[in-house]
């Protein structure tokens, strides 16, 4: 079994109230994979160029993940995004885009990566979304993430995207765009009633909510004393949590979901410990382990009904 | 034993998306104590003009609440607000604020309100917080609120007076501002060495956390489909967390606390549900307890470590 990303590898150049980095690895795909790959194999689909460093590949491969669809793209540049945050992290502003080689970008599955059971398509135009999922049409489970520019301007094509879909993975506030729904629950009946069963709405420093047809569930943000750069912690997150359930094979019940969140919440707290992939590339199987017991410990209560008075 | 709550109440103006209120019951002092009174005998402390009607009052003694402090002010005026909420109820303007008999207000508390084990100064001007601190000095537990008001024109008298209590309970964006630490953790422990031993960080939406010496806990909003009126609800919440630790006489362990945060959520979570008082007025203790029931089922999670790959 494997998990195929389809998304941006990415340069970034980003600047936090802790330090920058001028050029460092980034994009969807490129955390989503550092993540999976603690569960299950992963096989990376997306598009570098000429300028792409050997050991950025090898980071890329962490774990084992597979590049046999990265492709290398002649005499192209690599997606290129510069960013700034403010002082407590939750604004941020884009100084720059380049796109270079994802402009034109077709991706073309190679027979190993159709045949993951399961699939993340990461923020990309919607259209190419679908594209992919149309050639895994076997895929038993398949998650999408998307943002604000695709509603704005690519509604229609998102939405027949996640129609194809059992997964959202989504910002709360993209949600509420998306659905003209200010509340999260009347926002999910929205999302089910397009296709998906499964919604997870991403809440920052506040951690994420998951929301099924008869169930809602919640989890906060691993609390951390220093937050140092939060890029790529949503998809860092994705790969928690969907390469925690392609580990669990085919089980996708309430208590295999829920699990799953506190993976990708997990993950999530030490992607954004340092600056870009640096935390995570070097993290072990056991800090995971011992993260999500810590999650877990911050989560707990009994529930004892009181004596009341009244 | 009893809990002795002083702060406002007041008539307020209110309207949501849903609907709007000429002139309803409310106020900090009255919100805490219909939720505060489901454990422990409750007494409000605080002053209403000519204008406050004897049905009014009749409300605010629900479940049992001693009306002994409150003050009726001949010639005087209730304290009066009128806002508004945008469509998705996380953005209030204020349009008007009549101070009223709040303007000259001394609290003078009566020997029974006096020896209550718990205190609770909701949010009025630290002066006067601390000032009724001084009033109860063998309260074993104190907690506080306050506002962005205070933070910027009497922060120093505000520092003075969180010194001498127990417990903050603050929204995060103003433990922020009084902290100048965009981090909740950092925010608390900037808090700690004031003297409170338990910060409760209000989120609104997405809960509230709990932060003490050694531990972080944090439960999510309990989940409706529809919010009517937000006004109250961090009163309401705390009403909830401290008239629980009330009724639990001392005991201020981690598991007491975490199970007062719940309280605290699910009575928030009524209180929201319909204008002013109106929900939380009728409420059972059995609906109170089910509530509580089903914010665990949204909590919990099972913690097996997953045989990971790497």
């Amino acid at each position: 079994m494997s998990v195929t990303v389809v998304g941006s590898i990415a340069y970034d150049r980003v600047k936090t109230p802790f330090g920058e980095r001028e050029r460092m690895l980034g994009g969807a795909a490129t955390h989503f994979a550092l993540a999976a790959s603690f569960f299950d194999e992963v096989r990376a689909v997306g598009p570098v160029g000429d300028d792409f460093a050997d050991e950025d590949l090898q980071t890329l491969q962490t774990r084992g993940t597979s590049t046999e669809d990265v492709e290398r793209v002649a005499g192209g540049k690599t997606f290129f995004w510069h960013g700034e945050y403010g002082w407590d992290l939750n604004s941020r502003e884009t100084h720059d885009t380049q796109l270079g080689v994802f402009e034109h970008f077709e991706p073309k599955l190679s027979e190993g990566s159709r045949s993951s059971d399961v699939l993340f398509l990461a923020n990309i135009q919607p259209d190419v979304q679908r594209g992919v999922r149309e050639q895994c049409p076997d895929a038993g489970f398949v998650a999408l993430d998307s943002m604000n520019l695709w509603i704005d301007i690519a509604r229609d094509s998102l939405v027949r995207t996640i129609e194809q879909v059992d997964c959202l993975i989504l910002n709360d506030a993209e949600l509420r765009q998306l659905t003209e729904k200010p509340n999260l629950v009347q926002a999910a009946r929205e999302i089910f009633a397009m296709g998906p069963s499964v919604v997870v709405a991403k809440q920052g420093e506040y951690g994420a909510a998951l929301l099924t047809q008869d169930h809602f569930f919640a989890l906060p943000a691993y609390p951390l004393e220093t937050v140092v750069d939060p890029t790529g912690a949503g998809d860092t997150f994705a790969g928690g949590f969907v390469g925690y359930l392609a580990a669990r094979k085919g089980e996708r019940d309430e208590e295999a979901l829920r699990r799953a969140m506190a993976y990708g919440t997990a993950l999530a707290s030490f992607n954004v410990e340092e600056f870009g992939t640096e935390r995570v590339q070097r993290l072990t199987a056991d800090e995971v382990r011992e993260r999500v017991g810590a999650l877990h410990a911050c989560t707990s209560w009994v529930d004892v009904p009181l004596e009341q008075r009244a």
